[in-house]
């Protein structure tokens, strides 16, 4: 499992990432010990949470320098609307939550400081600093997913781990730490680690690192 | 060919409509006439047009109020990169210019100043605005590809102008037309040329197709 | 004391209103009882927020239709930068606080999720979105400043009480109100409570003041 | 007459520094044989630049990283809207042209093309492209002002030439310089020129300085 090498160094430097990756409320969907009150409360905030972070990856498409950043950041655009969204709107459904109930969810505060913050990243910098937001919501997920599908505890939630943990998710993860190694490549160079910028990206993603630990905490008070 | 009311009224107000889709390129694409070098031209200036205009729906999702309205701007950013970008690819491939050819082309001014207005009218405003300055375009191209292939004058430009004509090209202008009747009755009402915006909206739209005019203006001037 | 009829309707229709400008954080500046270090702790975070909110006081220049509107919003921009966050400068300075500290206080979530939705709503909507992100802190601070300057109930805090309740300050609130109030009037006319958008911009409003809420919360907790 | 290290770069970079700074309309401005017609109709054209110009600049407010960055744009803001415009209203005034006629020119297209350009820049990089784009203008201004007022051949136009030759305008130039040079520093390092993203910025710089080129252009073309 590799997203690539400034994933691999942004991860690195982020205290904060195993807080994130291995929050309680990670050990919970793993365990099966998550209450579905927790999970479905998650869902409808992770739904309204998707629908900003599409608008992030599309403020992306807005900001790429070469056509085949365009073409993944749309591409991404268009697996969280029609296939990420998707699978949120169903399990939902299924609990008796409609889409239009999801749609107007009471946006909670670690919610909205979030996607928020990686709107404002795109709009007050360039693409690298937009990148370095998105990652690790993206990244993170990828990761919990495989950890979880390897540990098999337990399959209360296995729709879930199994959607982070598929074929299709760990390429998507793939591609885009391979969209940020370029982009890096193109505008740092091959030795980005000391570019005066390195540590001001490496900032942004342990920010929003630390915002999805919020986001997970949450998660765990319906 | 209907694609929507609010379409026919900005249309209507606007006198250089006739100027933009009876334009004398357009003429010489029906009959033929065109020289292929002027063609050409076009089809790079085209090129850098579509990836900008591209960036402008992009814009639209990060200003979207509904999932629809993300949605609808989300799939023609994707039919802008995926489909109708690779026609002017295959087409100038054939020509012998390939896409890095085709990324470089030196922008002409008439073409920037169009991208940017468009993108500038999405940021300054809300996503009427940009709606406003995005439609000419879209319908236009609608408009002139039904009527050409109507004509049948000539099979020089056949393969352009059967793209324009094409259903899924006019079923994207109906939904494009249905996407602004939507937005604009969510936003201004069941009345909107009576609100103090519908003027401002009607010179977005004027400006937008003058811009087209200059467009083909250059696009005679290789 | 009034500060616009938009501002009187929006106030009227958002309950959080009184939690926000009755706050415990709110009596304790009026009567001394708010320990300095929560003061101080406040000024910190008050510096980055009026850092952020300057600069979206910025994007709403960029957004203006008029000069008018430009020039109100500049004018608040440099009010906003060279007096208000110089007197958070002045008093940080006294406590031992230099700017450079100030500069780099991290950001506490409450802080951040108020001034990216703040952003958010320009980049998002069009001026009068903004607007009515903006309301809530500007004209907040004006009801707070008179009403704690007319009570007189203790000097502790009084450089601050007479900042918002300075005639300078005042006359910021009633022209901020007028500028809402031709905003309001030339893009939705007469009757705007009628317009559909009405809603929407009302529920800006109170989501900037319930944002204000979580900042004051905040505040309590140094 | 330094204008900082950044802008002598850029400048020595760009062919077209020379077809702008030394444009037939330049010379005209200098030997007073520049038709009134044509200078009317280029500072009400350039009124509208002003206005678009100020835009960028407040949109450079809401890029910086530090405050001093932010100080700097929003008192350039202000010196656009309250000094530089200030001029146009009143020499437009004196020629019998109110603001508000100013206000509604209708903007010719090579005027938008400059303007929406120095705007995209912005939105989809982050500040040192917005001051890449934006340098052209402020410095050449700046050097055409000097030039003209050190060859005193005549005293037609020298209340224009006068405002871009004093030493106001000459020290708002030095102080774009500085922050440029200080935002280099900041983001690329003390060795920029060999970073990757320099050829882009200094494109950046060359397209602007060609849309002056065609500004002036147009200038000649009442």
């Amino acid at each position: 499992m590799s997203y690539g090498n400034t994933f691999q160094s942004w991860r690195g430097a982020t205290p904060a990432w195993t807080d994130y990756t291995r929050h309680k409320f990670v050990e919970r969907l793993g365990d099966g010990t998550l209450p579905r009150a927790a999970f479905l409360h998650y869902l409808k905030q992770d739904y309204v949470f998707l629908i900003h972070f599409s608008r992030a990856w599309a403020l992306a498409v807005t900001k790429a320098d070469t056509v085949d950043e365009m073409r993944l950041a749309a591409g991404t655009v268009n697996a969280l609307i029609n296939d990420e969204i998707a699978l949120h709107v169903k399990t939902c459904a299924a609990a008796g939550v409609s889409e239009a109930d999801l749609f107007t969810t009471q946006e909670r505060p670690e919610n909205l400081a979030y996607t928020r913050y990686v709107l404002d990243a795109g709009h007050s910098g360039d693409l690298l600093d937009l990148l370095a937001a998105l990652a690790p919501c993206v990244m993170g997920y990828g990761e919990i997913g495989a950890a979880l599908a390897a540990a098999k505890t337990c399959d209360t939630y296995s729709e879930w781990i199994n959607t982070y943990a598929s074929d299709e998710y760990q390429q998507l993860c793939r591609d885009v730490g391979a969209l940020i190694d370029n982009a890096v490549q193109r505008r740092l160079g091959d030795n980005p680690e000391s570019c005066p910028r390195w540590p001001a990206l490496c900032r942004r993603f342990d920010m929003a690192t630390k915002l999805e630990v919020g986001f997970w905490d949450m998660g765990l008070r319906p």
